[in-house]
């Protein structure tokens, strides 16, 4: 069995403990896991039926036929559908196959399929029990196999690379979307695609978290976020560095900086094998907290990191799931001061029985200030 | 009223005689449209309740906030939830305060919704009956304004022009991913952004309507499909053009060619108002089986467009809409012969009272035979 066959028997053998019949794959990063293929079907529905037991079948458009039998997990059932027949039509077929109909069926269902689908599946079987299949898939994917993280390293350094070069460009008058652009192109220049739109803020844009960048312009005294990433082998990277554009305007600026730099090595040193996601955060936001800036921190920790850029664990609080060996995931704490200035700072870890150990190069201590031009 | 609260208000009106009292809208172009603002939270709830009467509220994540209350419907109800609540918490409040719990409500789902959000309203609402969202809307958005033709039009003459561009820089050994990315820097250099990724296909690729393109590169006789748009103040631009690079190796080609053309010339003869949108793909399936190659016509004859790509309505078989003036959609047919060539003629069409235009500059009636260079 290659890697996706094992991946595909390790799901199934965890159905029996929860009597679950089927689960339902859609055209998410979890196909790419559990397939090596993926592609997105729109409106038109593209999905993986993975049976109790057995081979799974892929139901996709006629169309799609021949790429999806470039699947590397080797899945040999491959059912087209036409305009004319539809995917109901075929959907149903194969519920009958299952042997799903007329019973009430335990179905987990990925988290991303479009809730059309789901509502045609629910028509067509109005007694199953339908759960989100995410946490089950979750325990798998989030623990990562030495060859996924030799991927999630190479995204991270890469990215690294791409943060210093993007430094030199910042000059007085360059515009968020400046910067922006040229990471696309430095993305594309290095063979690489962004894992996510780069985020780009300058001076009060930077208490925006998820700020759209656009044509505010650099200015002396600017505090500066950019929060980038890209993939390798289709595995993600993302880190997050906050910086000053010459002595920063605001007062408070590096103060708050080594707070948030002292949260960000707080929750990183209390990582270990064993204890739980949101104790992370805790480890985080105390720090924040007992430093008065609690309400400022208006975000969880971090998420976990593979495939997708977000995915299990997420460290927040309410997530109880134990941290162990294999996990890698984003530690960024932020302070957010609405209209002033904001400072995020963020890694991607992965935890090993020794302890933890950072993908990307060590974020600066102290806020640090470049040299205006 | 400005045009979004007068889209929201027509929605609610259409609520009463199906008896619906809660629409959610997910984090999609629907949310575009009636809106006018859209963010995509990936796994955090970002969703719009439309309640039967009243103004809606937006459910976003905290850090959202500000951003959503730039929307242009004027919504100031905006409630973000924290990691800390969650966003079942605020559902479940919300669901109290539109007195839904405890009744079986019926419940317009966003087509587009994360299933694993259906999941957490249906446990919330375990009596609800809840029905796809797509139709209602579609009612609608199916059926433009003038503003929206007109930005569909500019959409339409801009990838026109690009689609000339592109055709200067064909050439013996240049690849497909080569000319993908020629196209990109040109949406770029425009200002404009590709609505869907451009699809290049060389050769035997262009038997693949989904063809994933790569490093094949053109040689003298080649086939060549390019399917591509852009936008225009959010509205989308879809043509493909099948030309060939030299006199075509395959003897069948111009044949073929001419056989698709005229499908797709027919079917737009067949559009007027009144009439059902199957018709419009039987005109050109018609013709195309007629020529005896009807096994290899595996899609659809077209789709609506708009703020999507693909949306309402389908010009498919089973589809009984009744076409009305001000409706705008791709009219192309295809015959795809594996392992050989494939042909496309795809341009975008606005109903009038008067019968239909197409958006974009005519294709070529004849196989369009560029000279090798």
């Amino acid at each position: 069995m290659n890697e996706f066959q094992n991946r595909i028997a390790k799901l199934q053998a965890g159905f029996a403990a929860e009597d679950i019949q089927l689960m339902v794959i859609s055209a998410s990063d979890q196909m790419r896991y559990l397939t090596g293929w993926l592609e997105h079907g729109h409106e038109r529905l593209i999905a993986l039926l993975v049976p109790a037991s057995g081979e799974p079948v892929f139901v996709v458009p006629a169309m799609n036929v021949p790429q999806a039998s470039k699947n590397q997990a080797g899945i040999e059932q491959i059912i087209g559908w036409t305009d004319e027949i539809g995917s109901e039509a075929v959907l149903a077929s194969l519920f009958d196959k299952f042997q799903l109909s007329g019973s009430s069926p335990r179905i987990l269902i990925d988290d991303e399929l479009a809730a059309s689908h789901l509502l045609t599946i629910q028509s067509l079987l109005p007694n199953g029990k339908y759960f989100a299949a995410g946490s089950h898939l979750a325990a798998q994917r989030q623990i990562k196999s030495d060859e996924e993280i030799i991927s999630l390293t190479a995204a991270a350094h890469l990215i690294d690379e791409i943060f210093e070069e993007a430094v030199e460009i910042l000059r007085t008058g360059i515009s968020e979307i400046d910067v922006q652009q040229y990471l696309l192109d430095c993305f594309k220049r290095k063979k690489t695609s962004p894992s996510f739109n780069p985020l780009v803020c300058f001076g009060e844009n930077t208490a925006v978290p998820h700020h759209s960048s656009g044509e505010r312009t650099l200015k002396p005294g600017d505090m500066i976020i950019l929060d980038i990433g890209c993939t390798s082998e289709f595995y993600a990277s993302d880190i997050t560095r906050t910086i000053a554009f010459g002595e920063p305007a605001d007062p408070d600026a590096s103060s708050v900086y080594s707070i948030v730099s002292k949260a960000h090595h707080d929750a990183r040193a209390s990582i270990k094998p064993g204890i739980t996601a949101e104790s992370i955060d805790s480890a985080a936001r105390n720090e924040i907290t007992s430093a008065g800036f609690g309400e400022y921190f208006i975000h969880r920790t971090g998420h976990g990191i593979g495939i997708s850029t977000h995915e299990p664990p997420y460290i927040v609080q309410g997530n109880k799931t134990l941290i162990t060996s294999g996990m890698c995931f984003s530690v960024e704490p932020g302070i957010y001061i609405p209209g002033r200035f904001g400072v995020r700072i963020e890694n991607i870890v992965t935890v090993t029985a020794a302890g933890v150990l950072s993908l990307n190069a060590e974020p600066e201590i102290d806020l640090r200030i470049l040299p205006v031009k």
